[in-house]
């Protein structure tokens, strides 16, 4: 069911700004006196078309894993918001002050900052978009293939901000890339898979990189995308090291 | 003088391989009884028209530190070829076998090795070309810059195999290039300076990286390219820090 449907139904009035998310969950220390997470979205977020309140996976129940009987879903944004075993949601008239939603929980520095730094608490804002990233998925790392012939490689690819658009994969540690074939997603914000045939030249050691790139032109970076105090969004390329014979 | 022309004066059999360089210079340590460094090209390196023997730097005797009164330069070459205080030259009906040409001197492994294989001595093989690199020459890493207007950034970019074709920059840890305005050499595999104005879009910390690529759509790789037991070739891009303020 669409979220936007419940709140519409529910009503939300004018002075809405954020969501606020609670679920029958318990903190990951077993404590039951400890505050259980509690986030929320921005309420344009939450009335987008792509938030649902999910009780149905590949046609069964959702297993308890992943937040048996409803879970929600808001799409490109980090996971966390994604409350499991939802069972209240609210709307404030503030950003939400739940339990991982302030401090350094979740959030990066204002302005960008050199590695190690010590950002201010107040400095801190809300991550609201994961960035473009991929993975490789087949073959395995360390897999042997034959040189001079075409080896398939594959994989996944998503952004927080919609389609991705281009997909590259370089076997000389990203000195050339070669366009990959990338499949449009199933839905709005699905993984897209895709796929490559790399011929590695002689026999020896290689590693195949898998660069996404997103609708506004970004790429992954070969090396971590900036600093920030928890290491959130670092979209760096997945490698996988492939033995040419 | 062209080396060339001196070796075709002093006349080069069909047999000509390689040659061997030797100069007036003692070994690194000081102790006169340890062999002094006496390397070699291929014959058709040294018979190419870019080789010279000079004397002359900017219209005066070459400086000791640069191998007064004779220094060897062939360009695109590893450097250590470039003999300096030179006082012979012989021509071998083979690879020379001078001190730093065999073993892991100024070799790489024949096929590409996973990091930190050990590479048995006979699998290794003479470097006979730098790779593309380019270097940040202004302004000096750290400084701090206005951001929302152009702060200029230059350098150098040069390549083994000839001229550099292009230039580009990235202020985002590479998830976005913009192109840098690159002058064509003096003369061949010279220097060339490049340039490109670069906009900080908020006050904080910024990398300005700089990728050179080569006229075979080589870049400069982000990481090192490829592990070697002496770690040669590494041309990975130079990166500076800006504040922007």
């Amino acid at each position: 069911m669409r979220l936007k449907d419940v709140l519409a139904k529910a009503g939300v009035k004018d002075s809405a700004v954020y969501t606020a998310h609670y679920g029958n969950d318990v903190h990951l220390s077993g404590d039951s006196e400890k505050e259980v997470i509690s986030r929320g979205v921005p309420i344009d977020n939450a009335m987008a078309e792509d938030g649902i309140i999910a009780w149905d996976m590949n046609g069964q129940d959702i297993p308890a894993l992943h937040g048996f009987p409803l879970r929600l879903v808001i799409p490109g944004y980090p996971g966390s918001a994604c409350q499991k075993y939802l069972t209240k949601i609210t709307i404030r008239d503030q950003e939400h002050d739940g339990a991982k939603m302030t401090g350094y929980s979740y959030r990066l520095p204002a302005y960008p900052v050199s590695p190690g730094t010590e950002v201010p608490e107040q400095d801190m804002v809300v991550m609201t978009e994961m960035p473009v990233k991929s993975l490789v998925t087949f073959p395995r790392t360390g897999t042997e293939v034959a040189s001079g012939t075409a080896s398939e490689v594959r994989g996944h690819a998503w952004a927080g901000n919609g389609d991705v658009a281009a997909m590259h994969v370089s076997i000389d540690f990203g000195q050339t890339w070669q366009e990959a074939k990338l499949d449009p997603p199933p839905n709005r914000f699905a993984w897209q898979r895709w796929r490559a045939d790399v011929t590695l030249p002689q026999a020896g050691y290689y590693e195949v990189w898998a660069r996404a790139t997103d609708k506004n032109g970004l790429s992954q970076p070969v090396t971590t995308p900036g600093w920030n105090p928890r290491g959130y969004g670092n979209n760096m390329v997945h490698r996988i090291a492939l033995i040419a014979t």
